[in-house]
């Protein structure tokens, strides 16, 4: 895609970045300050895609990103990634963790290490900023001691790292996706994600039975579920929901039409590659061919009588 | 339909006598002795037709009508009948009540006058016949001296009514259906019924509560349901299902559908207008136009990437 | 139990008798003409149990059976016996098969050698009669020529045996139950039955997936379900069920208290030894020490707030 | 409660202020800096309750409570209250708005007011700062131009409003709890609410479905549910669900019994009142009196037959 141009939540050096290079496929990347400009700025065609964190393994999901593919005019995820979370305590060449006394990151970043710092620096001061790169940045230029930032930034502010991996949970991954205006969704490769936001008729929890009976029946695995308030309604509740299968499998098809037709809305958020592990193995008769099969009997019970 | 040629269970002045004449639509009648000869008859191309009774609000399903349709060659139902089921009890012309010493009647009958002879008639002896039509011929042939059977029977054989409508519980009523080799279903009304046996890929309860799941999914109610057991095994269990809906109707093509797919084997035994009441409204989602918008969307979803 | 006295459904030599000698323990056995006079004596004080048939593995539930422990004053199943069927051509000493002209049997025989007479003998007479054994006697009378009925009948009646195993379905069996005045059931042996009536609230799909699902959740099989109408409104029906498991097993008295709870009526019909193969094992979590560990788990919230 | 101190998200003057104030009831308030601090201190004795943020109507559930909930030793939710969001943009006196550069916030408030600060302030630079009374605290020392903060920062720190009610969805709400060290739940008051982590046994589709039935089959309606990544393990969830009721209900009680048995681990979070509107009507067959005369019922079954 020669003309492509993506956004991204800069500045350079942030985890964004890197996502957003994996996902760029050769397009350009522009940075922005919030997701909500990101967003803004692919719905009205200054770039082509967006790359947004969605939700992270320690942390949930992004809120803002959520809210921005659930209001306003449709989006669709097109790919996504997941990026290992590597925190690095960094600060200027020459320093001692002993000397630390202020500390820059980013929220979310804080509430990854909040155990190590209670811990190593109890009496350090956590300083909240824009994004870790910034707080790399701000240390680089003399306004706090040290920051926790992605192992990239020391290098790209001259940074020397004092503790490496410091999260408190190892092993935390943040996956990102790519938005795109609505077109077609990618080929199905047998190992799909398909997300949606569904809004009930009813708030009940036999509404929240019945949807969730119209993938179970066909054996679709949810992958996340978020009941969210349905903004301006107090007590009213969609759900955003991520589920195994492309809009192209016919189990996926057949459970989605289900849904608009029993409920009050259903926003469809795209089908695209799974890169964070393999789907189970479909349940005995919910192949494409199990559906075409079925398809084929009905078409001789109603034009011969007999299947 | 001129050369239409219908067996029924003879001889004449059954109720299944009755019942024939009502589904007949100027078909020729053929009187044929038990449920299984006129099947046979049907099957062979001896007749275009069989009216069998299928089950009675008293004694529930007639098990050779349910056999004959859940093995060998398809059949399909086409047109059902419901007769309200009322028996005299009737002798010789002279004869009295205090007098009668034997009751001659059919097994189902007897079943629907048992307290009324208990109590009457507690010395009579009761004897077993073929149709109560036979019973009937008996008493005027002598060989005893009452017979339980239909009104008409009485006018027929020359006989006189000792009492009348004497079923223990009134209001009883049999269907009968009448069956047809396998070809599509009349039209639908809005009002019909179809009839299944379903056989499930494993007995435990959630296999049923999986064939269940696909009707209320979709807001089509039962009329009856009947577990049998499938011949030559043991525990094991076919369902005889009646549902409202046509197979026409989108809520029960895409039931069946489910049910091909996620169940050993299911036959389909006809979409046929229903006459003993009105089915319940659809439940919201459910209607013909509710699929083609849902189809729609999904279109739409699949070339454009939004509905 | 010296004083036991059990109504059979008689005479001497049906398999009704064998039955009721099987399922004796040394109680006296009556012979009584039709269920309902057997049922009648039970509820009455005559006798002090009633063996009677309630389902054949190929013509189904027996309805004069279920039907007498769905209506009137309670009564519980206490105990069951499988029989198998095996049904024989019998004759008068120096008979033979070709010279068969008439033949007499019962009609539930009759249902089950159908095609055997069809195919053997399709110019001899079938005359319906109360018992078999009642048919082996008028054989032996001089009355008919032959008799369809148990091996038994044979030397009871002094028959020769013209044709063994006449049966059209190889290996049907009967299933009759020793019927009581309420009282406790029998001690649970962790392979039982219990038996239910429940009629819903509403007749809706949706009615009878809530009592499925009350059984599902808590892993109980059914082995046997049927809809039969209500005595007296058209349309509105009961569900005759057998489940796995015993009413002093945690998990079917939890599903039978809440079936209680949201059906207009819940009928208890007996929970005793089942003796046609071995009960599923458990699902994980529903063993009565699951049970009772829930509900120490739930007091120790409740007193202290924690698990 | 004379001696009772509760912890609460500092300084004085933020929402979490504010909320803490309602639910004190006479408690001596401790401000912390963090969610984490907060628990911390609770669990180790320091404070013996905790005031934290769970969810804002806007931003979804707040990570750092749920994480504090789910993990480490049990805690219980034994109150909340709901505030209203109300974001103010203030500034020194004599301030204007054409004259703002800076703006200093808390990364929440940032969320709810992007729209806003995109349109008016275009081009001032937004500086996310540790809590929004510490922002208000910053403009009032002269380091930034302007917060946006509670409206009740202004008078504490003597700082004019340039605008009102600044939030891009009006009528935000946030939920916060009073969390205790493990004890018996406050009295039922006919509209509670209890909170659950939940971890299922297996992560399939069907596995939220058995969750979601043990509620719905007694009419318990959810008012929040969020699968969360289980720490350590890609792809493996577990449940945090409000629900309505009360341990002290019947019919939650049961279903946590029944969740207890069926999932790998459930973990109870409190039940207490809810401050956000009515519960629905319970369904029939559900009230407390129902599930007494149910074990009435059963008993009389297991004593004499007979219910």
């Amino acid at each position: 895609m020669p003309d492509a141009r993506y956004a991204f939540l800069g500045p350079a050096g942030t985890f964004a970045h890197a996502a957003a290079q994996r996902l760029a496929g050769g397009a350009e990347l522009v940075p922005y300050g919030t997701v909500t400009q990101a967003v803004d700025a692919l719905r009205d065609g200054a770039v082509t895609g967006a790359v947004v964190p969605l939700e992270n393994s320690v942390e949930g999901a992004v809120p803002a990103t959520l809210d921005a593919l659930i209001t306003d005019r449709p989006l669709v995820i097109v790919a996504e990634t997941f990026l290992p979370v590597v925190f690095d305590l960094m600060a200027r060449p020459g320093a001692r963790l002993a000397d630390v006394r202020s500390i820059a990151t980013h929220p979310h970043a804080e509430a990854q290490v909040r155990r190590y710092l209670l811990t190593e620096l109890p009496r350090a001061a956590v300083e909240l900023v824009g994004s870790t790169a910034a707080g790399a940045e701000a240390v680089a230029a003399g306004r706090y001691d040290a920051a926790v930032a992605p192992s990239s930034s020391a290098a790209l502010y001259r940074l020397t790292t004092l503790a490496h991996d410091i999260a408190d949970q190892p092993g935390a991954v943040t996956r990102f996706v790519l938005l795109s205006r609505p077109r077609p969704a990618p080929p199905a490769t047998g190992n799909d994600r398909t997300s949606l936001v569904i809004l009930p008729r009813a708030n009940h929890a036999g509404a929240l039975l019945q949807i969730l009976t119209e993938f179970a029946a066909r054996g679709i695995n949810l992958t996340r579920i978020e009941s969210r308030p349905t903004k301006g309604e107090l007590g009213q509740y969609c759900f955003s929901i991520d589920c195994e299968g492309h809009l192209a499998d016919q189990r996926v098809a057949e459970a989605l039409a289900a849904l608009h037709r029993l409920c009050a809305d259903v926003r469809y958020l795209g089908s695209y590659p799974r890169r964070d592990g393999r789907q189970a193995g479909l349940l005995a008769g919910n192949a494409d061919a199990d559906f075409a099969d079925a398809r084929a009997w009905l078409d001789r019970l109603r034009e011969q009588g007999s299947g």
